[in-house]
C-alpha cells in the first residue's frame, strides 16, 4: 500500500463516521417521538423487557456480521441510556387525578424541587412547607391528599413528630435514606397510607429515567400505588424491599463505602503524592477507583457525614471493618500466607456467580476506561 | 399517533440499528487494512495525537447536527479500542535485526510466554531459561543480547544474584511489579545497559494495544532505544519515570488499593449480606465499585500477596492508612462534624483540577454502567 492509498482510506473511515452520526442522530428524532406517544398515553417509558429483547436481536445480527456483539450492545446501550437523559420533560399524564393536593415539607430543598417539578409536570397542585414556616403547618396540612417529607436525615424524625393532624385518607411518605425509624414514626403518627421511599440518585438528575426509587410498605399499600405508577411514568425503576433489609443492605451500600471512600481520599491528602504522576501510572482499573474517589469530593460533604453518622449501626459496621483491616495487617506482618489465601478463597466462594457476572461487567468498564489511558 | 404507527416507527429504528452494524462492520475492515500499512511499514500502532484530532472534528460535526458531542467520542472510542483489540498479531517489524539471540528467564510463566509471543513475532530468537533449569543458564546466557527477568517478585533479587556472567553489550532487562531494588541489583551484577519495565497489565491480554509499560532507566540508555521502539510498534503507551518515585507511587496505586479491596471483599464476606439484594439495591456508582472488588477476587491470590509483601514501605503505608481511618472512627464517634468537613475540604483543594476531570470521567464511567442496572 502507498501513502496515498492510507489517506484514501482515512478519507473513507471519515465517511462513514459521518454516516454513523447522521443515523444516531435520525434515531434519536424516532425516538423522541416514540417517548412523545407513550408520555401521552401513559406508558411507562422504559420497558426493561422490551429493551432486552432488543439487544438480544441486535447481539444475533452483529455476530451473524462478524462484528463483535459485546460492542454492539455496549453502543446501543449508550445510545438508549443517551436517548433517555435528553428525553424532553414537557408533561406527563396524572395517574390519579382524585389528588387535588400535594404537600412537600422541605419542598425549597434541592431533592424537594426535584420531586415538586416533576409532580407539577404530572398535572398535581403542589404546596411547599418549610420547617422555619412551621406556624402554616397545621393550615397547609389539613386538606392534603398526600405528604412528601423531603428533609435533612437527622431533621425527620423531629419533623415526623411534630406533624398536624392529616386527613384519614393522606397519603404519608418521605425520602429519608434511612427507613426503618422514619417509617415507625410516620406509622406511628399517622393512622392513614403510609409509605417510605429512597430515592437512589442526588438531585442533579435530569429526569427519571432509569433511576431506582426504593419502596419500603407501610401501611394500605393500595392507597399508594398511584404515586408508585406515577414514578414509572417518569421512567424509574420501582425496588421494593423492607425498611429492615434496606437499613442492612444501605449500611454497607452507603455508608462503610462512602466512609472508606473518604478515608481513601484524606490519606492521599496526608500521604500527598503528586497526582498527576499518580494518574498517568494508573491502570485504568485505578484510574476508575480515583475518579470514584475524587467524584465524591465534588459534592457535599454534610450529605455524607448525614448519611454515616444517620445510624448507630453504621458506626458498629465501620468499626467492625477497621477491625478486620488490623487484622488482615497482622497476617501480612507475620506472613501467614496460607491464612490470607483462605480468606480469599472463601470470599471467592461467597461472590459465586453473581460475583463472576459483576467482574464480567467489569471488563466493560474497563474498555469504557481505557481510552482515556494517561490522558490528564 | 396510533399503535400501528408505533410499530412502525419502531420497525425504522431497527433499521436505523441495522445501518450502524453494517457501518461498524464496513469500519472494522478499513481499520484493519491501515493497521495492516503501518505493521508492514515500521509504524506505531496507536497515534494518541491523531486519535485526539479526529475525536474534536467528530465532536464538532455531532454538535453541528444537535447531537450529544460526549455520545459519539464515547461510541468512537469504544469503537477504536475494540479495533485495537481485535488487531491480528500475525507479524510486526523488528526493530534491531542485530539483536541475534534473547533469552527470557522465566519464559514458560504467563507474562513470560506473552513476552516471548511477542518478540517471535517480529523475528527474534528468544530462549527461556526456567529457574529449576539454572545448570543451564551459563550457557543460555553466554552469547544473549538481550536478557530479560520474568519471575515472581521474591525470586527477583535471588535471580539477579546468580546471574551468569553476559555480555558487556547485552542489555539486561526485569519485569518486576517494584524497580528500585531490582533495578540497583541489576546495575550492580552487570556492567552493560540496564533498564527496569513494569508491565502496567496482567498476561491474560490479546496484544498490547493501548497498554501502558512504565520504564525505569538503568544505564546506556541509548542501548535500550530498540526494545522499547518494539513495544510501541505492538502498541503499547511507554511512560517513563525514576525507579524511586515509581515505587513510591506504585505502593499508592497497586498496594495500599489491592489491600483495601481485599479488606472490603472480605469484610463483605464476614458480614454475608444477600449479594443479589445488595446488587439489586446499589446505585451504578455502588455496582461499579462492587464489580472491582468482585473482579479481583476472580484472579490469582499469589498475585496480590506478592505485590502487597514485595515491600516494607508498603505495610507502612497501609498501617498509616488504618491509623487514618481510626481516627476518622473517633472524629464520627464525638460528632466533631466541623473537623470532618475540613478534611474533606482540604482533600478536595489537594485534588484541584485533576481531581475534577477524574470525576467528569466518572459520569462516563457511570453512563456505561447505568444501563445495568438491576440485572442481575
Amino acid at each position: 500500500m502507498k501513502p496515498q492509498q492510507l489517506d484514501k482510506i482515512r478519507e473513507e473511515i471519515d465517511q462513514l463516521d459521518q454516516i454513523i452520526i447522521n443515523t444516531l442522530v435520525a434515531r434519536k428524532k424516532l425516538v423522541e417521538q416514540v417517548a412523545e406517544f407513550k408520555k401521552n398515553s401513559g406508558l411507562p417509558l422504559i420497558v426493561p423487557e422490551r429493551e432486552k429483547s432488543l439487544l438480544a436481536k441486535r447481539r444475533l445480527e452483529a455476530k451473524s456480521q462478524g462484528l463483535n456483539p459485546d460492542l454492539i450492545e455496549s453502543i446501543l446501550k449508550r445510545v438508549m441510556l443517551s436517548s433517555y437523559q435528553n428525553q424532553s420533560t414537557s408533561q406527563f399524564t396524572q395517574t390519579n387525578p382524585k389528588i387535588k393536593s400535594i404537600v412537600i415539607i422541605g419542598g425549597q430543598g434541592k431533592m424537594g424541587k426535584l420531586f415538586t417539578r416533576f409532580l407539577q409536570l404530572s398535572n398535581y397542585s403542589v404546596t411547599s412547607l418549610e420547617i422555619d414556616q412551621w406556624q402554616q403547618a397545621a393550615q397547609l396540612c389539613a386538606d392534603a391528599d398526600c405528604v412528601i417529607l423531603s428533609v435533612p436525615i437527622d431533621a425527620t424524625l423531629p419533623v415526623i413528630n411534630q406533624l398536624p393532624p392529616l386527613k384519614p385518607s393522606c397519603l404519608l411518605a418521605d425520602l429519608t435514606s434511612i427507613k426503618q425509624q422514619p417509617l415507625d414514626a410516620m406509622l406511628q403518627h399517622h393512622q392513614g397510607p403510609v409509605i417510605g421511599l429512597h430515592p437512589m440518585f442526588g438531585p442533579d438528575i435530569k429526569n427519571f429515567a432509569k433511576q431506582v426509587i426504593v419502596t419500603c410498605e407501610g401501611r394500605n399499600s393500595c392507597d399508594s400505588e398511584w404515586l408508585i405508577e406515577q414514578f414509572r411514568l417518569w421512567g424509574a425503576l420501582i425496588k421494593p424491599i423492607s425498611a429492615q433489609l434496606h437499613d442492612k443492605n444501605m449500611a454497607i451500600i452507603q455508608a462503610l463505602r462512602h466512609f472508606s471512600t473518604l478515608c481513601f481520599g484524606i490519606n492521599l491528602l496526608k500521604e500527598n503524592p503528586d497526582l498527576n504522576q499518580l494518574v498517568e501510572l494508573s491502570s485504568p482499573i485505578y484510574r476508575i477507583e480515583l475518579a470514584m474517589v475524587t467524584r465524591l469530593f465534588t459534592q457535599d460533604p454534610e450529605l455524607y457525614i448525614d448519611i454515616i453518622a444517620s445510624n448507630s449501626q453504621n458506626l458498629t459496621l465501620i468499626k467492625k471493618f477497621a477491625k478486620l483491616t488490623n487484622e488482615l495487617i497482622e497476617l501480612f506482618e507475620s506472613n501467614q500466607r496460607d491464612k490470607i489465601i483462605d480468606l480469599f478463597m472463601q470470599t471467592r466462594d461467597y461472590f459465586g456467580q453473581t460475583g463472576e457476572i459483576l467482574s464480567d461487567e467489569s471488563r466493560d468498564i474497563i474498555a469504557s476506561m481505557a481510552h482515556v489511558q494517561g490522558e490528564v
